[in-house]
Order: structure tokens, then sequence, then C-alpha cells
């Protein structure tokens, strides 16, 4: 039985019933949040606010979007706050409506599962794994050509590569010479220092049918509130309000957010810097186990495990373990041999690699 | 300028920018949460476990339907937990895609705003005034019969009464007769006495296209985390199911739901007995200050002002005193005289006499 039956990671009740490990006690390299944990203080300021519950949330988000604004330098016009990046997703395919979207393989899972849901029909062209699973820009371009919206990870989850500026650029050209919705999440950009990252963030203005979706939850580790917010042409961003149920974002959420934004870029430097680090420790020590590995640029790496082990085997022996990985046997592109780690501590990645040692070369890997 | 600009009661911070009075200051009247707050020690509980938002929330809701499903008595298959009763109405639009969507005036803005907002066309029925704006139940049969969706409120806001079951089961048939989902709206129906509750819940199992939707927020006064329910016959809760955005529900929401199930019927005995009281306090209060008011069931009441009196004005009036009502000129069927009144504790119902006198007697009411 895979651990992602509801296809994601962090689904640590799944492993707890399958694995027979308290839910608490497992080490969660399934998702990928900060190993730093919250903003100093953050956890603190919202038990001291949280008597804020017994009121309704501010359903216009305008406190939020005013640091939002200020932060990254745009106008308040074009922000949508929501219930995680998945939401924004949603709000996304419920204002553009499309008949069809295109999606680059292998990337994350809600792309494809929303756009269905909400009744679209989903193609794709695939990453190759010479380009890091990024897919060639003439097969990005033409995709969003022959579809009505298209999602684009930056970087993309599972393999955690960019394209560049330049790359990005032909894409949401393209979106406004066929009327496609160009939608790019960056809901991991933050992981990256901020020189190394490519966003069109300062170039919306000329792409109406440009969406940025970025994630509040992954960098200042808060997926238990969920919130994420997008950046567009303000027009595009009230039809996506539009689409919005009242209320979707709670207060807390909303209250963390502005708290998290004041956090300072000690916070974030420490984030960025502890990435790095680990980041290199958990590839180095996977090549020496005999995997294989991709230069991804964010919290997470996608790993091939050596010949004759599976992800389904290697999960499985992990999490008896008390260990979560990712199993990538379903994203399309990769192989069963593919699992993804999140980033975690010094102390952590110590204890994956050791747990993963035992796994490949002294039990074979092989528990199913 | 209306108080209502998103088309709700409850928003604080746009009554706080326009009569120059701190959001956390106002005594608001235009929501209608229980006056006792969350049940005791929900918010201490909440602060010791606040460190789970740093872990996903269990996107099955799997503890959480499992406390409601031993609750009520009904399997767990036939429940959707959602980010409050708003993300539930929103599923049952999504999975039954009605192009035509009926509804009962006057009634909750969201059924209309919901509808229009995924695509379909919104008729209606009007209550009469003689039936304290229930609809004649030949007309909602009628409505059913035209529509693939119909809302129902039971009790209705903003007028508090019920349907008898009777007339419950002759709309539900209809839905049957003619393929129409029928969502019928319990989101208050916890203030009423169970003797006094008219649901079809114990009779799911006949009707396949029956929803009844419910919130958790009201009753158990946490508006600001979110949370809501429906339950329905599982193949019908199994389709709403798959419209939700993955983890909508975050995890302190699912958390307070389980303490809250757990608080037991002396927090609902107690609840329910304040809201009886305070509730004939004020409609008694208000008639002699010359208000109308009906016989509603609800924790709040529908008001009419003395003629030569507006909602607006004494909205207005009330508000500069730091009292928030909720105007109904709004709602279809209402007038410009009607607004809706929350029943909240002795002390703040008196208050609201005090000022509803002052601004009706003494000032004229009128201050645009």
């Amino acid at each position: 039985m895979v651990l992602e039956v509801y296809g994601h990671g962090g689904d640590i009740w799944t492993a707890s019933a399958q694995y027979g490990v308290e839910p608490e006690r497992f080490i969660d390299f399934s998702a990928n949040i900060n190993p730093l944990g919250p903003p100093p203080g953050l956890l603190d300021r919202l038990r001291e606010a949280l008597p804020i519950v017994t009121a309704y949330p501010d359903p216009g988000h305008r406190a939020l979007i005013a640091k939002l604004a200020d932060k990254l330098g745009r106008e308040e016009a074009g922000f949508v706050v929501g219930n995680g990046a998945a939401e924004n997703m949603a709000l996304a395919l419920l204002a553009a409506g499309p008949k069809k979207v295109g999606i680059v393989e292998p990337c994350f899972s809600e792309y494809e599962a929303l756009s269905r849901q909400f009744g679209a029909e989903v193609v794709s062209v695939r990453g190759t794994e010479e380009r890091a699973f990024r897919a060639e820009p003439e097969a990005v371009q033409r995709l969003i050509g022959a579809c009505d919206l298209v999602f684009i990870g930056q970087p993309n989850n599972p393999n955690g590569v960019q394209y560049s500026r330049e790359e990005l650029r032909s894409f949401a050209e393209a979106g406004e010479r066929n009327g496609s919705y160009v939608i790019i999440d960056e809901a991991f950009i933050d992981f990256i220092p901020e020189s190394g990252r490519r966003s069109l963030l300062d170039e919306l203005e000329r792409y109406r049918r440009l969406i940025l979706v970025r994630s509040m939850t992954k960098f200042y580790a808060i997926p238990g509130l969920r919130l994420g917010y997008a950046v567009a042409h303000p027009q595009t961003a009230r039809a996506m309000r539009d689409k919005q149920v009242t209320w979707s974002v709670n207060a807390l959420a909303l209250l963390a957010g502005e708290i998290c934004l004041e956090a300072g870029s000690a916070f974030e430097e420490a984030t960025i810097s502890l990435v790095a680090e680990q980041r290199e420790r958990l590839r180095q020590g996977l090549e020496q186990l005999g995997c294989l590995t991709w230069p991804g640029e964010a919290n997470f790496l996608l790993v091939r495990l050596p010949e004759g082990k599976t992800a389904a085997g290697v999960q499985a022996a992990l999490g008896a373990r008390g260990i979560l990985v990712r199993s990538c046997a379903m994203y399309k592109g990769l192989s069963d041999r593919d699992i993804r780690v999140a980033v975690k501590d010094e102390s952590a990645c110590l204890r994956l690699l050791q747990e993963m040692k035992d796994v490949l070369v002294l039990t074979g890997g092989e528990t199913e």
C-alpha cells in the first residue's frame, strides 16, 4: 500500500496506521517545511492572540495585503490571499475556466488533480533527464499555445530546478499571444537566495495572463494554518478574488502572515543558508550510498535509488524506522526508484543518511 | 455607505474605518455567534496544541469525522468537513454543477453569491410576511421542480423560522422526483432545543439529493477558525469531497471541532437556555420601543424599525456608539426599515436596548 493515499507527503496519520509509529514521532522528510520551524516568537504571539478566533476573519484580508504589497513593492490590487497556495491555484482555475490545462511533468500532483476536479482536460509535456527534468522551452511554448492555462513550477517540485528568466519571459509572452493563462508556482522560491531567484514579479504589468502563486506555509513552517497568495495584474487578481468563498482564510493564518512578514531578514538568511548547507550534505551522503541526485535549488532533493531498490520498498523500510520519505513512483516521467527527501536540520539529515545506509546496504531495501 | 461591503455582518474592520471605533471595542450584534463564547477550556487546549500548525492538517479529516459520526449516529461515509458552512455550500454547487439554482427570499446572501460565482442562474420565490417570511410549501416544491439545486435555510437567516418536518419531506421528495439537489442550511439549528429542531437527519438514506449543511463556528463561537460540515447520502458526500481543495480545513479548526464535540451537554444546554431567555428580552424590549419582530427560534431576531426610521440611519447611529447591527435593507422581500440583531448575553442586550432607545426616541434615528 502506498503512503500517499491523498497524493501528497506529510500524511503522518496514514503513516502511523501503516507503520505503527505515533504520528508525532516521525521524522518527516516527505513534507518540505522549513527545518528551522516558524519564526521565533510566532507561536507565542499566536497564543496571546488566540481569542481573535471568536470573531470572523477579515474577508478582505486588508492588513496582510497591505504588508505583502509593502514588502514586495507591488500595488495592493494585484494580490489574492488564499487558504494555502492550493486555494490560489483553484481560484486561478475558477477564474480562467479553462477547457484544456497544460502541465510539465514531473510536477506537483495538484495541478492535474485540481484541473480535472474543475472539469478541464489535462495535457502534458515531459521534462528530460538531461535537463534535470525541465522541459525544452519550445515544448512549453507549444503547450501554452495549445492550452487555455498552463502550470509551471519555479522551482519545480519534485526536482527543485528553475527555468531561466528568458525562458519564463518566453512562456509569459506565449500566454499573451495565445490568450492562455500561465500560472507560475513559486511555492518554494523563498528558499533560494534572493540573487538566485528567477521570477517575473517585477514584470507583471506586462502580462495580464501571468499569475505567480506563492506559499507562506512552507518557508514559515505553518502548513497546519494554511496561507498562500497570488500576485497578478490587478484585473486578473480581481477575477480570482471574485471566485473565493468568503472567509476561506482563517483569522490566525492572516495574523501569522503579518507576523511572519515582520520576522525580518535574519530568519530568512538563516533558513536559506541552513538549507543550502544541509542539501549539500544530503546530496553527498546519498551519492556515497550509490544514489543519483539532480541539482535542485529548493529545500528538497529528488533522489534515484541504486538499481535493484524501489521507492516503495525503501519508503516502507524507513517508515518502520520512524522516517518518512516521499515516493515519486507515481510521478509521470520518473521511475519506481525515485524518492523525494526534504532538507532538514543537521541531526535529522545525519539520521536519514544513517537509516538509509542500513536500509540500502544492510537490509537490501526490499520489505514488500 | 453601507457597512456590509462584503455582504455580511461581523465586519468589524469596515465598521472601525467608518465609525472611528477600534475593531475589538464594538459590541457586535451583526454576527450571530454564541454569546457564551467557546466551550470552557477550548482556547487553553488550542494554546497548548499550537505546535500542530507546523505539520499539515489531515486531508481526510479522519479524527473529526469519527467523532461527528459517533455524536450524530450516522456512518462516517456521509460526512464532509469543510472550511465553514460556506465551503460546504460551494462543494455542493461544484458537485452538482447546477445550471439553475433556486432560493427562497429573504435568505443568507451567500446562496445567490456562490451560485452566481460558480456560473449558475438564480431564480427565487418569496416568503410572505404572514408566514413570518416562510414561503408557501407549494411554491418551494415548484421551485425545486424548476431548478437543479435549491437552498433552504432551517432555521432561515435572517428571520429565524423553521419549516415543519412534513414540509421538509415534501421538499426532499420533490428533489428526488425532479432530480434536483435540496440543500438544507442548518447552520443555526444547534441553537434550538433538541425537541424543537426540525431536521431530516434521520431520514437521509431515503434522499440521495438531500444535503444538510451545518456550521460549528456559530454555536461554538469560533468563526475565526472556520469549521462546518455536511451530511448526506454517502455517494453525494463523496462527490462533494471530490471537489474539495486539499487541506482546506486547517489543523486548529479540526482539533477545535474534536474538543467542541467533547464539550458535552452542559455547554449546549446553557447556550440554548441563555439564547431563549435573552431573545425574549430583546423581543419585548424592542416591541416596547415600537419595533415589530417575528417569532424566530434562532440566536438572532429580525426587527422592523418604527415608521420613519431606516436601517441605514439606525445602523450608523448605533455604530458611532460602538454597537453593530445588521441592516437587512439589501435582503429581497424585506424593507429598508429591517435590521437583524444577534442574541447576546444579558448585559449586551440591555445595552442594545438602551442605545436603541436613545437612537430611536431621542435622536430620531437619522444620521445620514
